[in-house]
């Protein structure tokens, strides 16, 4: 009944006797606690979520729908374990191209302990977390039946520079995605997916003026996940691009002030993307109307 | 010719053989060059500023307009020096209440050295920098002809937590401002000097909107100094509330990335103000049109 997720980008991934999450057939996502205090911390961010009436319904939509925990048998055969359960954003696609950014040029919270703080800082110094405000953790991008995906090694999108950013999220809605950072994406899906009224742009841009105003989370080392399907694109079929916020083990209590380090990164985010669509070649309207 | 600022608020302060800016009598301000890199790096950027046809005029009135440098002699006794000229802000302005905010949930930039880092770090997290995104350096809030200015010591400032900044920013715009923070300050200049159509509040905002565009420059460890007049204030009259950014030993390039650090600190700034504004009591209207 339960396997290892086909369309997994980043995060602990489930293989031989290592622990990971699982999905069902009926569109759900386990995850399983950590076992520190990351788990019960993500599992008390979620109910709180879920119960705080302030969070407006377009803002909601931007986060996986939460079903609890349950108890399953763990991914590495250690037997029964609590995880937590979502719904599987990547279950409604057939060949979905994902990308997970994780937010904010610092991905510590201020009451962590110092040798957290330390380990993180370096990271992000290491990373563009710094520079940019956000890092590429991870992503996939569907070629073909015949190529498949592109899903380059974590270390290896770990060492984007910030020209490499640009370029794999140009990649991200080219037609010519191939194994490596080509510098010649064609950008044909560009305003179909990150332009018009539905897309990944305007999306962004509605989170953006939640987090201008927003003063009850802050969200530390979170991710924004971005997902559509190519196929269905072309087609003007299926749900579009979707957005989602996932990974909540260091969110903590807004304390009535705003999350300038996620909402600082978000605007970066947001400015690459407008930055592609403003670049896009006179006949993009062609390509995108295919 | 040359005197001590009556108003300065934060940043080195000349005196008893220290050395600190001066004024002239025709509206002038000299900051001596520091002799590190610092006081080249300042001048570069006011170089490149003052040059840069991309900074459109709405944003150039943000900045203290530059005369270039002048050799004089030097507040310490040291002789003569290079000092930065420009506009001395204050001087228009009789008794004029002023707030230095340092920028930023980081001070310091990506290529400084280690030494420098630490530093900064340590800073940022013993005060507001880090929870808030900006933290106070100091302040002077006039209050009347018999009680002249509360303008407490530096040390008194950067021990501020949220609570202290979100009071002083209150005190700064109250008729019953003491030198301490009582709680319960009246608010009675907040709609002249935050709101309205040319106050505090919509000049940050049209700063808030080119720091989301703009890619040229960073600008870390740099202030948003805040100044009005009260009596100007009630009268309707003189120059109304301005807002300035000062401080620029420490711009780099923005190499095609927006200043994500600095636009954090001012959205959260934008927040505090507007929750002013928003929680005023109901009498406010009258307070202002008196």
């Amino acid at each position: 009944m339960f396997k290892i997720p086909d369309h997994q980008v980043a995060g602990h991934q489930a293989s031989n006797g290592i622990i990971g999450p699982l999905i069902d057939n009926s569109g759900r996502f386990y995850k399983p606690l950590q076992s520190d205090d990351r788990g019960s911390q993500e599992v008390a961010f979620y109910t709180k979520f879920s119960s705080n009436n302030e969070i407006p319904n377009h803002i909601r939509k931007f986060f996986p729908t939460y079903y609890g925990t349950k108890d399953i048998e763990a991914s590495d055969g250690s037997g029964l374990r609590p995880h937590l359960v979502m719904e599987d954003i990547a279950s409604i696609r057939t060949n979905p191209s994902l990308m997970d950014i994780k937010m904010g040029s610092r991905t510590w919270f201020p009451t962590a302990s110092e040798d957290y703080i330390m380990r993180c800082l370096k990271k992000d110094r290491e990373t563009t977390s710094l520079p940019l405000g956000f890092r590429i953790s991870g992503f996939q991008i569907y070629g073909s039946e015949d190529s498949g995906y592109w899903k380059p090694e974590r270390k290896y999108v770990l060492g984007f520079s910030t020209n490499d950013v640009r370029i794999a999220l140009r990649k991200f809605v080219s037609s010519n995605s191939s194994d490596d950072l080509v510098p010649e994406p064609d950008c044909a899906f560009a305003e179909t997916v990150y332009g018009g009224a539905d897309g990944v742009l305007a999306q962004l841009l509605k989170l953006k003026a939640w987090f201008e105003d927003q003063t009850i989370f802050h969200f530390y080392s979170c991710s924004v996940l971005m997902v559509f399907e190519k196929e269905a694109t072309l087609k003007g079929e299926g749900p579009g691009a979707t957005i989602k916020l996932i990974d909540f083990a260091h969110v903590i209590e807004g304390e009535g002030v705003i999350d300038h380090n996620f909402l600082g990164g978000l605007c970066s985010l947001i400015k690459f993307i407008s930055e592609i669509l403003e670049n896009l070649p006179q006949n993009s309207a062609q390509v995108s109307a295919y």
